[in-house]
């Protein structure tokens, strides 16, 4: 998966704003479905907004997380939870969140790669409990 | 409690989402006749992002920029240009742009304001010439 | 423009400074008789300062911390300790202080809210033991 | 060692919390006087705040401007206007308001001393136009 992301990064294309939008719209129905009001952020490989729509009465402290969760996840192109994983106490890469201006390390953050691995963007959600934001950003990811 | 307070959330006087996207369709429209490629946020009263959208390979340094004459607009309810002819040099509030983490003083932010004058939030346009922006700005605001 | 800008942000549902002051009152009468010196803070619901101040002697440390508490609960509208619970080491959201600038996810910070439950800003005390902030916190909150 | 440092940090030269809260009051009586809402802050000699109050419907931009006057006057105690007159392109401290995380250099920031002159903090006062705020921190000096 490393060396799938370096790849995609070497050729730097990145999603535009047509799929972008797609992705949130397909996010939204999932956060609707689950009952969740979330806000969905999506970069580009360097972790730069692309698009960004919050849902009405989202809370306000989740915006932020939103954000970090996709930059997070564009910068290092894994699910933001793997970073969690190692940036326990203890684990290889403790601390790393307050790299980079800020990470976030739990679930909510994925990278978006086409169907040859080339990274083309990273996507953050934030709202509702971590599983929720997950499972939202699974189903906007299949809308890739 | 959750629901009580996106409750409260919703009551503040806060342009929707399906508002923001469709002052941003109607900015991105006046962007195409104009064949510019702009970046549109929208913000609420406080300046925080309720939905922002990067035209396909507009600068990438116009990005803050939106962002920024967006939060510009919200915290101080006037056009950006406003800020800008009072905080040149030898004017009466020069250097006030160091101040809410960084403002823009240049036109391509709006206060957005219902019929009966309740800001609701603001818009900043960044990517194109500063009149460009200003003009989407201003058919964006047209949509409210 | 003026006029119609300042009574749109009267509109929104935050407690004004009256309440304010009377909540910090109350506060610091409950930490005179704690024998402690604390720094009180109340914030609108998006975080931003309201009314704030220091008791004589106060640990200048604990300045920014009453302002931390505060904007962590507007934010995320529960006890601030509710955030520490879930932030720990392994936890679900480990490491979200690190986001929204910085948040504290000790105890002392509260959220405000009316009868009918709806969001009118947060409370954040520091300068004493946790439990005793927590305590000035919660006799502040029942001068709402 | 507890009781020792409070103890040290009432013997700083600093304007206690009761002194504070009088001077925002009688600013406050002027600002009513004018017809503007302003948000008032006084600051320790270091630039810490002792208190702040925003009077209900101020401008949510002009917070973060108070509180740097007040500091700006802290930290260099002189009246902020001054500064300012220093620091337009071509004078002698150009640029100078990038420095100390953001200074304020127009009008609005006076210095508080006592009689025998010892400097014990400062006042920051925005809301209104330059003139209105000026008037409103004389006033506020007045009750020292």
């Amino acid at each position: 998966m490393l060396a799938a992301a370096a790849a995609s990064l070497d050729a730097m294309s990145t999603l535009n704003l047509e799929t972008a939008s797609r992705l949130i719209a397909a996010g939204q129905e999932t956060a609707r479905e689950l009952g969740v009001r979330v806000h969905i952020a999506v970069v580009d490989p360097a972790g730069n907004l692309v698009a960004f729509q919050r849902m009405d009465g989202a809370w306000l402290g989740s915006l932020d997380v939103a954000l970090r969760k996709a930059r997070t996840s564009a910068l290092f192109p894994v699910p933001s939870s793997m970073i969690g994983e190692m940036s326990q106490p203890g684990g290889p890469i403790y601390g790393v969140e307050s790299t980079n201006g800020g990470l976030v390390s739990f679930g909510g953050g994925l990278p978006l790669a086409t169907a040859d691995g080339a990274v083309v963007g990273a996507i953050g959600v934030a709202g509702g409990l971590v599983e929720q934001d997950v499972a939202v950003a699974e189903a906007a990811t299949k809308a890739l």
